[in-house]
């Protein structure tokens, strides 16, 4: 079954806000087994709105219209529905009771043009809106001779989405051939971007029967691995098979097997082995102390740390000798070691990560060019020192700079 | 005139991708005075691209196709554009020779189906693509007896926007009649919601001949001016006057009359009044340092700081003393107070940032809910206190935090 999109809305024909709501429904719809075939993004134009819905009945079985059933002149969804398809608009009672007790509970007095949410296309099911005034609408109908499921479903994301999960996927599911469906997602940290695809594609190219997508970026992959079965048995069983083949290929560089984030995992082995981690980051700015504080509860792992940005804060707050700055620089392993060192120390943690490098885009030299960082992980025994120069602006290299030093973190837990 | 954008990509209808092409062809389309009036995305499937073009030139005077210009079986947009126009496809001799010369400096030998990139549609002008092997292609055509503009871009997004700027821009003014735009960008930090469109809407809508459109997203808000003219001096002047009137309007709460972000408002203060700052952070983990961070060159004002989850490090790293924290809890004016002005010392730093609260989801009382959060800024002189609760989740509240924080150092500096 082929599925068409419209978002009807001038202001998503501006520079400045784009559709996304059309991304969460083409993961519901791709779970019932239906294709998403085209999008169509169209103003607040009847004309231009009755000629894309037109078009959509010409080339897709389900229609989902979303957008454009406020009480403004400018929401012409309803009308242009009716139009397109040739039927007749009510006004429904009962919506527009609901309409008035939803103003009186607000303690307004409805405007007339409100009424506009209580008409319903002839034949059409209400849907109802927990979470706004404008009900959705599902039409079970025909056009030019074949059968069209067509849903009227509100623009507001929290809107759109929720009447969609609770309204039309229930409807969709009677309609549709049962499908059982797996999903597993995978994710694997700093793997050489020339390396994972030769090393994946040869495995998961022989599950035909798997849909399989990659997204990469700044040092990490995700693979989601989709099946659909006549029983969830069989679709669990192709799922599991793959995903134990990738995990063994991905080795250590899988951090996770069921879609977890990597600040996530690394607080996960340091509760599991009961430690704490402390911080000192140079060019990072704070940014790895930033994403592990993003995970609820991670004060309970991660003590804090310290943003050394100057050279007199290295050791100030972790110890690093003026000397050894000095001599090496602060752009130096032996730098970054202290500095891993020195704020373990400083704060009692179990673990101290160090990292100091030349993010740019000056400062570079021949000898230390822009991208190159250095990064420590210290446990008091041993100190793991690494380096690496990350291409790309200011703002890649950061990222990469603190997915990389992640990644140490979790390693040194393994 | 009236602007259709069409991207080819099957990518582009999953749930984990989404075009972003058009919102910068956009801008760049409205800037010449021409109106996006439909996007449609399809997939690798000629029949379904060449009915997407005709309904395309069926409603639109200009034609944006992105995608589909590359080697693969799947890269489809030429033979499809000229398909739908009726008209032949060339292999352009001078294109294969670039073909090869490329593989030649790659030390590659090139694939025979690399050659469907020199494939150029009858009575099209070729456009080098300087960042890519594809190049792109001009058509000044006809449909059904009507003038057609077709350009043919490429979908990676800095080939995309680069030959769309040096390629097609020249050529869509020679046609388009002259237009002269003035264009300004004013900020604003932490206006209540309810009070920015009741401020603003009364003056902007007096001005129909500028564009005024407002971007709002936690404690930011963005106010692009847009007008078009005859002249320069006539749009010029109209932005002028409509700039300054809301300048006076937003009052201290605007922050930038140029579109400099608040980071770097922050960072021109401290320049100016030759300050160094260090923050003390708490429930943001580093937040706000990060922010800081990213300016290129914020190391000549930003000395470093703290992120001091735990209580031990808010005593270590800035001098708060235990007893405060017990009398008083972790997240309370008394610690922010102590931790701005315990960092200021403990860094040297001309100011010192103390935020503190509780992100959430979990450890909020009744007395202190989630979502509150405790800013102090100390310049050894005095100590500014504030605090405010902000709704939303765990990531919602550290974002408003940190807008919160840096607006608190600008007013501190102004």
């Amino acid at each position: 079954m082929k599925a068409e999109i419209i978002a009807v809305g001038s202001e998503m024909l501006t520079p400045h806000r784009q559709d996304t709501n059309s991304l969460y429904l083409t993961d519901k719809l791709n779970a019932l087994g239906v294709t998403v075939a085209f999008k169509t993004i169209v103003g607040d134009r009847r004309k231009d709105i009755v000629g894309a819905i037109r078009t959509a009945l010409g080339r897709a079985d389900i229609l989902v219209m979303m957008g454009g059933l406020g009480p403004t002149e400018d929401d012409l969804t309803r009308e242009a529905v009716a139009e397109a398809l040739g039927l007749g608009l009510r006004r429904e009672p009962a919506q527009v009771a609901a309409l008035h007790a939803r103003a009186a509970t607000w303690r307004i007095t409805m405007p007339e043009n409100n009424l506009k949410q209580a008409d319903v296309i002839e034949s059409a099911t209400v849907l109802p809106n927990a979470n706004g005034s404008a009900p959705g609408q599902w039409l079970d109908t025909a056009f030019e001779g074949y059968r069209k499921l067509v849903m009227l479903v509100p623009g507001p994301p929290h809107e759109c989405r929720a009447l969609f999960d609770t309204e039309c996927v229930p409807r969709l599911k009677e309609v549709l051939p049962p499908r059982f469906i797996a999903v597993r997602t995978l994710k694997a940290a700093m793997i050489p971007e020339s390396q994972a695809d030769k090393l994946l594609a040869p495995i998961y190219t022989e599950y035909k029967d798997v849909e399989t997508t990659i997204l990469a970026h700044t040092g990490d992959i995700q693979l989601t691995l989709l099946c659909a079965k006549a029983t969830q048995e069989a679709a669990d069983a192709r799922v599991e098979e793959l995903a134990g083949k990738l995990e063994e290929a991905l080795d250590d560089w899988l951090y996770s097997s069921d879609g977890e984030s990597l600040e996530q995992i690394v607080l996960y082995y340091l509760g599991l082995r009961q430690a704490t981690l402390a911080t000192a980051e140079s060019c990072t700015g704070g940014l790895v102390a930033e994403r592990i504080t993003r995970v609820p509860g991670s004060s309970r792992s991660f003590l804090g740390g310290a943003v050394v940005y100057s050279d007199p804060l290295k050791t100030a707050f972790a110890g690093v000798p003026p000397e050894m700055i000095a001599k090496h620089g602060a752009v130096s392993a032996e730098v970054a070691a202290a500095l891993a060192d020195g704020i373990r120390k400083r704060t009692g943690a179990t673990l101290g990560l160090g990292v100091t490098g030349i993010a740019g885009p000056t400062g570079g030299t021949e000898e230390k060019p822009v991208g190159l960082v250095y990064f420590a992980v210290a446990d008091g025994q041993t100190t793991d020192s690494y380096d690496r120069t990350f291409r790309g602006d200011r703002e890649r290299v950061r990222q990469w700079a603190s997915q990389q030093a992640l990644d140490l973190i979790r390693k040194k837990l393994m």
